[in-house]
């Protein structure tokens, strides 16, 4: 829409007066708005986005305002009408149907016809004479008519005969001014609006829309080189194939495996991290390269690169898609250090730098030196790797330590990637200060790992899943919550023992929508190499670990009841509405997730002590849920499939460890 | 500082790497930042901006940052170092010292050096082989060197001496460290650093430095056709100026007029507002124009514009500045109205819109048409008619209703006037919504009305206060604490008599630094028009008052007593270190304000109970404030001159509003 030529007046020398000063209506206070637009927001398909802003003017005008949106690239706006909220606070929503990139902002300005409307209304019901404002009407309808260009004919006739009943001197005023008042004009007086002064919001802000399975996923990391039964050689690709049915039975939907590529030997680390290894210690994936190759070969004890495909097809045709893992550093053996000695920081005396965190020394790493001067060829090729691995059917990484490279250098890799590959998903894993991890997640990641396994009681839990799901973070950050890593054994499952880790097993499935388990879990393995230590003793970091997954006292099955419990419930396919209950004893924890439209309503409940039985009351929101508060409800336990009649808010629970440390409940309101 | 141009690389066609990407410092978080950098800050001269900002970078180099600023039209910039305050969060000030328009931002780069100390110092402290550590030093230190051009030969002998001490295998390697470590190179290598990838915040902040008074101002309202003695005719500004004394004597610094124009005649309100005038009513000062002029002329009653000059002199030499009511509307008498009608609004029939706010009609006002076709020219009238008061030694403005006009208005005329004028004052009387009231102080007024007269509970007050100056809007918004106006006589007023008006007395004028009171205030009048209303009886709105000042229960003696004490304690005269503490009586509520330096501490207590004695215990955070727990310290009522022995945190109050309702206290720690 165009600003309509000012009809020729006095004064034109009167300098400095641009006609956007007459946009009177003011539009701030966005959200979600991620700083200042610099970062989008994330969601995936069918997700909707709930945008709020302050609308208002000066003086006491009706005002209109669209939510504008659309698929970046196109052209037109689909516009969604604003409604006021309280406070000159406006709402509306539009919905993602489509991965990849969206675009919305927003426009008002002064509607003077739902002005006028109000203000008749008021004069009529004060019974003052409203002969004028009858008149006014008419002229604005005629006005929209104007404005209203050659297809709309229809609106045409509508308001133009609206403007000959209004003004109809020679009918009945009552009549006239009941024609006023309906809702005859109101749709085409919208469409034709006059929008040439209209405020448009200074910014437009984006939307990266990723697949379903970023907001919801269930994750498995595996160590395909002890997937056999030798604990002196690596199994290969194919025995670690046999362990796909398994990991699926358990219905997860995605295999992390750790660094598949060859592992350097000098200074290779040996069993529990020690300083020199043994002959036949594999040593640590992470210290990747060696004379077999690099980042885009595979260590020849798992096999071949065509051994690789067959292994992601199998997976495929288990319902798993493979994350490998990014760690973009080098052993001293890899052939970048004598390919391209520029890409690494050098002494004084030549010799390249291994990572140090003084005084700690990690003499089997050599970090890249992102800022060399052959940068650029740097940059290209780690980006060029991670495309390798797409093109050999990875749809998923994990990022080792990406708080350690430039913020930049992900930025410009993972926004060239999705362009091409829009459907991969980048996890990462930076354990680090707040304000860094989040700078990371709005950077692009698809998902982060959190500090979950460092929040295990009650305030520390409610206090921080409140922050990622009730706070603007929320809008670029996805959870993703590891119950266990291979660095991160907490000392609460190394005290609590098998009870505790059922209890963080129903924690991370059912706060987090994306969660996940390192490979042992299920054995409540808990060892830590000394006390004190949050490291596994003999580590598979350091040493390949067969294992016996057939035992009785396995909890796969209760992963397996959790995941198809996650995949029937769609209330726990997303975080956005965790809420948290009260409780009326501190080692319960209580919360809920629903659906948009309540349809489904998942409550749990969960003892956090591992070694008592705990009982109390918990509340259900019945109040705030506007539900009738003295009904009687069905609480169906999903885990053991038993059926409570509950009723009112507060209700009674007692969860004995050895028998069961939670309820994940349905409610049938 | 310029990007080196990166040395030839292999694949130069590599695409879409901006060495913007190297940048691995993030500067965010910003504040004070009021929308995005939309508008400025506010300040007074001797105030310091405190500017904090999360800095942070990837992986754990050391980092530096400065705070940049300027006054708008230097070239070069200021650097004040900023320091890490925790959680990646660092903090950096300067001081405003001239009215004017000043400018900051922040850079922010890894310091390599430092980085290089810590890695060094560590490394020592471990006992490791730190050779090559040292020639790295050395390296770094001819790096600044080269970098450091050519004034600065003591640097660059200082950094060359180093350098060749540090890397000298001749010398003890105890000395070389202890060298490597002092503080010899800290300054040189700081001043020289490596600035060519620093982060340069995205936006350049602005700050408006207004003179002392924005910020410091006790107002005192009177109409001066009420100066006199008959109630039949105007007083005139001769007459008016009898009371200079008065005002003056009570330590007032603005005389602060409802507007002086000439009076319309059509629809004139008479007393108490009623619809129509006696031939004697004077009408609505705020219906202004009629045959003997508008917004630049003079009431004939209250004399001619040479009286008017004489009268701001008068002013000026008892110590007072004139604010003069800047109400852009006109009565239908207004000569605007016959020589520019389409400043107006008009109905189909031609004639022109009153004021309304249906179903209510103000048929003694018409409002302009701020968006009419010839709305540049009103725009520069009204600027104009400002332009002229100022031109008669007017330097102060009140401006009436400023959210019934366009925002945009007020951000061009004010920004415009300032610039020739920066001595101006502008106090917006906006009592409206929340967002658009903040909207009105965003936009150049250096003060503004409140809520404070509907805040009077001790929940209330401290809430609002607490939002005041606690929370962002503190940067922009400085709060005038009218304890009545013309329009608001507030039912704690009218029902409690003389001690609520000491009250509100005390409240107003030691909660803000800016504070006023409508004249009659002091005689403690207090009868509405009618029960439940906040309107005056027989308001000075609709007719003439003269007033006997001289009444023994006047208030004044304890005004002049106010207003001396804030002349006295810089304390009082900020806002911004405000803070409420502890009572356990909810009719006490007791607060602080105390300057920088701590050395002037005044704690207020006041019983806003104005019926009944109140007594409790106060605290005084003394552990807040670093002071010994349990010393004994003097506290002076600086409004009774006595003197108390107080003891650690909590003391015992007694306040009789019948003896006294506060304690004003200098607290000598």
């Amino acid at each position: 829409m165009t600003v309509p030529a000012d009809r020729p007046q006095t004064g034109t020398q009167l300098p400095g007066l641009d006609p956007q000063l007459l946009q009177r209506v003011v539009v701030e206070g966005v959200e979600p708005e991620i700083d200042a637009g610099r970062f989008p927001i994330k969601r995936t398909p069918g997700e909707p986005v709930v945008v709020e802003a302050d609308v208002y003017a000066d003086g006491h005008d009706a005002l209109a305002a669209v939510l504008l949106w659309r698929l970046q690239g196109d052209d037109a706006w689909q516009e969604a009408a604003m409604v006021p909220i309280g406070n000159d606070r406006w709402r509306a929503r539009f919905l993602v149907s489509e991965v990849g990139w969206y675009e919305y902002t927003i426009e008002a300005w002064i509607d003077r016809f739902e002005s006028w409307r109000l203000e008749l209304s008021k004069k009529v019901g004060a019974g003052q004479d409203v002969g004028s404002e009858l008149l006014e009407g008419a002229a604005l309808a005629r006005d929209a008519v104007s404005r209203s260009g050659g297809r709309h004919r229809a609106d045409k006739r509508t308001l133009s005969e609206y403007a000959r009943a209004i003004e109809n001197e020679a009918a009945p005023l009552g009549e006239r001014i009941a024609r006023a008042l309906s809702e005859d004009p109101a749709a085409a007086m919208r469409r034709h609006a006059d929008r040439s002064r209209a405020t448009r919001y200074e910014r437009i802000l984006r939307v990266l829309v990723e697949r379903e399975r970023a907001r919801f996923s269930a994750w498995y990391e595996l160590f395909p080189r002890s997937a056999g039964t030798d604990p002196t050689r690596s199994a290969t690709f194919d025995e670690a194939a046999a362990l796909l049915p398994y990991v699926a039975s358990m219905g997860f939907d995605v295999l992390y495996l750790p660094p598949i590529h060859p592992i350097g030997r000098s200074f290779r680390k040996g069993r529990n991290n020690a300083l020199t290894a043994e002959p036949q210690d594999p040593g640590s994936p992470w210290a990747i390269g060696s004379e077999d190759g690099g980042h885009m070969a595979i260590e020849p004890g798992l096999g071949t690169l065509d051994d690789f495909k067959r292994f992601v097809r199998a997976a495929r045709r288990h319902g798993l898609e493979i994350a490998l893992d990014i760690a973009f550093q080098a052993s001293p053996d890899h052939p970048y250090v004598t390919e391209h000695p520029d890409w690494f920081r050098h002494r004084p005396d030549g010799t390249i730098k291994y990572a140090e965190n003084p005084p700690k020394k990690y003499q089997d790493i050599y970090p890249f030196d992102y800022e060399s001067a052959d940068w650029r060829a740097l940059w290209h090729e780690l980006k060029q790797v991670m495309e390798f691995w797409i093109d050999h059917g990875v749809t998923i990484f994990r990022v080792d330590n990406p708080h350690t490279k430039p913020f930049g250098f992900w930025d410009w890799a993972l926004d060239d990637i999705r362009r091409r590959h829009p459907e991969t998903i980048f996890l990462s894993e930076a354990f680090t200060r707040p304000k860094i991890l989040r700078r990371i997640a709005k950077g692009g990641f698809s998902q982060s790992y959190t500090y979950f396994t460092w929040r295990n009681t009650k305030a520390e839990l409610t206090e921080y899943f409140t922050e990622l799901t009730q706070t603007p973070v929320r809008e670029y950050l996805r959870a993703n919550l590891f119950a266990n890593t291979p660095d991160i054994l907490h000392e609460y499952l190394q005290r609590g023992g098998r009870p505790a880790f059922q209890v963080r097993l129903v924690l991370a499935s059912t706060l987090g929508a994306n969660y996940g388990i390192y490979s042992g879990y299920e054995l409540a393995e808990n060892t830590p190499v000394r006390p004190g230590s949050e490291e596994y003793l003999d580590s598979e970091k350091y040493q390949i670990k067969p294992r016996n997954f057939d035992r009785a006292d396995s909890l796969a099955e209760m992963i397996r009841r959790l995941n198809a419990i996650r995949v029937a419930h769609p209330a726990l396919q997303f975080d956005r509405t965790l809420a948290f209950h009260a409780t009326d004893n501190t080692e319960l924890i209580c919360y809920s997730k629903r659906t948009e439209d309540a349809s489904d309503v998942i409550l749990v409940v969960v003892n956090l002590d591992p070694f008592h039985m705990q009982h109390g009351w918990v509340q259900v929101p019945l109040a705030a849920w506007n539900a009738a508060p003295d009904r009687t409800y069905e609480a169906i336990d999903l885990l053991s499939d038993e059926r409570y009649y509950w009723r009112g808010e507060w209700n009674y629970v007692r969860l004995d460890p050895q028998a069961r440390v939670a309820h994940v409940l349905e409610l049938r309101l």
